[in-house]
């Protein structure tokens, strides 16, 4: 097994740039409670590793804590205590609602606003994964109506905006963000809904000129909201200026009635998260001031003209980089801890189950089943593998922005490098990331068989909730677009980047700096030990990206020779190419980033690691054989046949581990939520409660004489 | 483009041998009403076929005519109207309780007994699928309740259970059936329920020894059933006889209160079909009269003694085949529905919505982007061939059955050929069918955006209620190892097979006949046009099966020989070789259906099809390039390249066809169901619909005052 012994080896990336990752202290051990005894004791037996030791390294401690704090805040109320039935969709909405204000009331943002810039984000973060974990409609209308609504208002406005940021955080408005309209999602450019500037009234006028550019799908501005903040084409005189972001008032927040002028509503209801008033609003001739346009990139004049106000370019950077990733990197975190429940529940009940039997006497575990082992294993490993690379990433993210914050001539061209990377990784990464998450839902769901399918099993309620981060915040085929983009232009500028100086995104590109030389690799392994390394998983992406990038512009310019236009050729390479680049690149830098806390974590924990390193590689690689043949990289049988028997190796090895791997990203029993998952393992017994704790389930139901026979007569 | 000008050597398939393929009349178009006008007309005059003749190539006309009536039924019934927001579960049993006594009352049912049998279950069958269409919970519980229920009486029971029959007709009764125990599903050797006869008093008393013996997941039991069908474990003094089946009484149809001895009730809720009262029970030593058990394989003797009635095997045979297969053939004729459903919605959607634009004027149809075409248009093509290939199995498996009962020694053998084949084939086929639907349900889902998302649009629903269809009836990943072991005993029963008289399955098998020189086929094309042929796609099967069904022979005996016991030995086959097989030998058979169907269709309809059956059949082949690579069929670049660009070149191909080909198989819009895919092509005006046809939208909620701010002062 070479490539478990050299974890030593392992290529230490990005972290090395950034401040802010901490190593546990032995005190951390105390906040991680016992596992309660039952079924699943024998099978913790089993683990070659502390899972204790492996819970602190998978989290941040100290955000560990804040985690382990709001769980135990929301477990303490009533009102945070799922219902066993299927709600109405106004009864949800009206729980959630409560819930978002009991939340905004709670001490845990009492000093949130008092803390450094990244601290605050970093805080809100947790918390964000914490109570999305129990309730995704609750997180989401809290980070719409109060997190992106003061992230916004601070970025793109200026200070006569600053009463709206106090007013949000003190609970007094709440807030929705209002981009998409009927008609127009992904194409931003060609929203409809204008604002008219009126020199005479100094106001604006905010009009929808027809359904299609009704906005909708606004989250929190169904029942709830105060305030929006809307993006709409600036007009001045005859003029178009371009999209901006105004607030707008709604409703007043005394009576909830909305303001004459607009039509709003609700949207009804959606196939999950019907926690969201998801809204659609309508505005005829409706006015606002003038102050409300949240004016840092261009402003109205005394005199009643349009002006841009560029004069501060890398702080617009910073400001529409934090608008744009913040939202995204929140869904990656989402993605992961639905990734990690998801599998919790399935391995922990695989852990229980058993059924057939060899000898007639012991029926066989589940885990120990080789199907079930492929169909699992793989997502617990990605499931390491993205936690580890979003826990990095967001400290990149916070350190470029505080970077480009500060920035001045010499480093601007720098900071626009940073800017546009974090941009491009974020947009494959989000992708990547909530696609392996509805993969994974859907394999747990099946794998614990028509139990999943009950709604205490909770991973029906699960998929249903995750769908929507496929397209939202950006779809993801057309965040892909511009992932590749870059890769494309990235390429070229090769010369103009300083890899030596390892700042962000040097080793993010690292692939491309002997580009020629990366293309005549070969894959040359004769047996499976050579394919379970970590080089040959770095060999192996950096001739697979550098095929991608190479024939994706060949085939542009092809097209373009053969007289297609710009738009129509940039579509034609998207399939089995350029899209194919950017999950590439997405794949690339989760292992890379794996791989650097691997080389940071606890020596005891590293062999398992590397193994959940080495299992995703192989599963990422294995899903990209068509690029290996096609390009020449194999092309004998080995390539096939060594992944597969390496795949299944590892998963046998990882067997022993698996439920201890579980265990170290469950949340507590209460968040987890799920009679499959329980950390007791007492998947029978939460099952009949499951079965008799609702309503009058031995009796005849009320509605009994509509379906009973008429008479005895 | 060789292979779409060659259909006529499409090779003639199973349909050879089976009466009833009728072919239409000119008449028969008169009864495919025209499309509404709309923003869709474009579209349809892009295509190259007559979409009404097509309308009835892919359904037989007499069954459409029956699915017509019935839906029109459906839409003048107020009961059958879905309503826009998501119900409670109660009040979605109640209704759709409701629902299944309407339609049970309803004329369809007439005369269903006065004719053949076959008939019936063909009748029966569109039925299933018609109200299927509209809802999946309804359908369930008629097909649970009364269908399966009388079929398993009539084959497994005798003379005296006739009476439950005429009461199940003649809506007296209402059945479930009862086989799945909470800690024992696809095991059903292992269930643990017991019926022990008591000669005293000549009844058998039933008992559930534990929680995890309870009966659970039983449609119609939750609420509403009479009687269930119940597989339990037959004891005599001290001897077990294993599964037999009885009818056990479980309310007073006129009180609809429980009997005493058992314990009955709702399950809860479930990620959807909440429409059905799923239930459990236990028993409590519960007594039911002797002549309650299906007597047809086994029966009490007068002395009191367990007596086995094996004297005439053929008709078990066929009595089991039909228990078994029935339920199958019904959830892929659903699941065929659904994929259509799905794929109908997203198509018409994508015609409509246009998003950027190459010159700034007009803006790009969806239809119109490579990566939606990749994206929609296999399923398309997977929808077309798995359709055409239930409507011939169906036949087939009527067939069968007839031929089993009509059995004599001369035959016996032909039967149970036949009998195992179909299982065998019903097996990986629901496997198949199911797995595409889920993922075609998502893709078209995402393929929609944010709008596809929304309840009105459908496909959550859709996702919801087809899931469960993957892990019932048995679950997908245990099905296929039934059709592997089948085909790998097949391979040395070759020699037995008798291929000329083409009784089935002899075509289905075709692929045996040159077995060893199957294996030293080579991919061999050069260029696109080689791999857009037929004969590529039967080399290529020809190839990949023979190769995985000696290569998992080889490392199943290799695995015995290293001393692996057989039970484990078979586990560790299963992923990548024989799960493997048995999904490609559902491919290949569905491709060879399809095949033979448009050897049958109008003239001018065989160029399309051919291009969906080419589309199919390399979608599927490019799902196993690493079987390809790894036993050598292929070794350069050239399969991966050429099926890939083979793929675009027929999406491409499609593209104007596209719209048309979703309206041949478009159930009316009452039935569709979806505001994103009505005839009329007016998805924005449908939208707005769905946005303000719910309670109160322009209202604040009437729980406002929960969440206002509480005084001005």
């Amino acid at each position: 097994m070479g490539g478990f012994d050299e974890v030593e080896s392992y290529p230490v990336l990005p972290s090395k740039n950034v401040e802010g990752v901490c190593k546990f202290e032995a005190c951390d051990v105390g906040m991680v409670m016992d596992l309660p005894e039952g079924p699943l004791g024998e099978e913790r037996k089993k683990a070659t590793f502390d899972w204790k030791l492996m819970r602190l390294n998978v989290e941040e401690p100290s955000y560990l804590r804040v985690k382990l704090a709001i769980w135990s805040f929301l477990e303490s109320d009533p009102l945070f205590h799922s219902q066993p039935t299927v709600l109405s969709s106004e009864e949800e909405k009206r729980i959630t609602a409560k819930q978002l204000m009991r939340i905004r009331e709670s001490k845990f943002f009492n000093d949130v606003n008092g803390v450094s810039y990244d601290k605050k984000l970093l805080y809100l973060m947790a918390l964000n994964e914490a109570v999305n974990t129990l309730s995704p409609s609750l997180s989401v209308k809290f980070a719409l109506g109060v997190s992106l609504f003061s992230i916004c208002v601070q970025n793109l406005g200026t200070e006569r905006h600053s009463s709206f940021i106090k007013d949000v955080w003190q609970n007094k408005i709440l807030a929705c963000v209002a981009v998409t309209e009927v008609a127009h999602g992904s194409d931003t450019k060609s929203l409809q809904t204008t604002a008219t500037y009126d020199h005479n009234t100094k106001e604006f006028i905010i009009n929808t000129p027809c359904f299609k550019a009704a906005k909708c799908w606004v989250g929190n501005l169904g029942k709830q909201c105060t305030h929006a903040l809307l993006f709409a084409q600036l007009v001045v005189g005859k003029q178009c200026h371009g999209l901006h972001v105004f607030i707008v008032p709604i409703r007043d927040p005394y009576t909830m009635h909305p303001y004459p002028g607009i039509i709003v509503g609700d949207m009804g209801d959606k196939a999950g998260l019907n926690g969201i008033d998801n809204g659609f609003i309508m505005f005829r001739k409706y006015r606002i001031p003038k102050d409300y346009l949240l004016n840092r990139t261009g402003d109205i004049t005394p005199s009643g003209e349009y002006e841009s106000l560029f004069q501060n370019p890398q702080q617009i950077l910073g400001a529409a980089l934090e608008t744009l990733s913040a939202g995204r990197i929140g869904i990656m975190q989402e993605s992961v801890c639905s990734l990690s429940v998801a599998t919790v529940i399935a391995i922990r009940y695989s852990g229980v189950r058993t059924q057939f039997s060899n000898d007639n006497k012991t029926e066989t575990s589940l885990l120990d089943y080789q199907l079930q082992q492929w169909r699992l294993f793989p997502f617990l490993a990605a499931a390491y593998a993205q936690r580890a690379f979003v826990r990095k990433f967001v400290l990149i993210y916070a350190d470029t922005v505080r970077f480009s914050m500060n920035a001045n001539e010499d480093t601007i061209k720098t900071v626009s490098q940073m800017v546009s990377a974090v941009h491009a990784i974020v947009c494959c990464c989000k992708a990547l990331l909530t696609w392996t998450c509805r993969d994974a839902v859907q394999e747990c769901r099946e794998a614990c068989g028509g139990h999943g399918y009950h709604k205490a099993a909770r991973l029906g309620d699960i998929r249903a909730n995750h769908d929507p981060c496929v397209t939202y915040e950006g779809a993801n085929h057309v965040l892909l677009q511009q992932t590749s983009r870059w890769l494309l232009r990235a390429v070229d500028e090769v010369p103009d980047l300083d890899f030596d100086s390892a700042r962000f995104p040097a080793s993010e590109l690292e692939f491309l700096r002997n580009f020629e030389s990366n293309l005549s690799l070969k894959f040359s392994a004769n047996s499976v030990n050579e394919v379970l390394r970590v080089d040959f998983l770095i060999e192996a992406y950096q001739w697979l990206l550098c095929w991608l990038i190479k024939e994706t512009k060949q085939r542009l310019a092809s097209s373009l020779d053969d007289g297609e236009n710009a738009f129509m050729a940039k579509n034609n390479v998207q399939v089995f190419y350029a899209q194919t680049l950017s999950l590439a690149f997405a794949e690339n830098t989760v292992l890379n980033y794996f791989a650097a806390s691997i080389q940071e974590a606890d020596l005891s924990l590293r062999p398992v690691l590397a193994k959940l390193h080495i299992l995703y590689g192989l599963t990422c690689i294995q899903k990209h054989l068509r690029v290996f043949y096609e390009g020449g990289y194999a092309s004998g049988p080995s390539l096939s046949k060594l992944t597969s028997e390496a795949i299944l190796e590892v998963c046998q090895l990882l067997r022993p581990d698996a439920v201890a791997l579980a265990d170290a990203f469950a949340p507590p029993d209460f968040i987890l939520n799920s009679v499959l998952g329980f950390a007791d393992g007492e998947v029978y017994k939460h099952l009949e409660e499951a079965y008799t704790q609702h309503g009058g389930i031995a009796e005849r139901p009320v509605w009994w004489s509509e379906i009973a026979m008429k008479s005895k007569l």
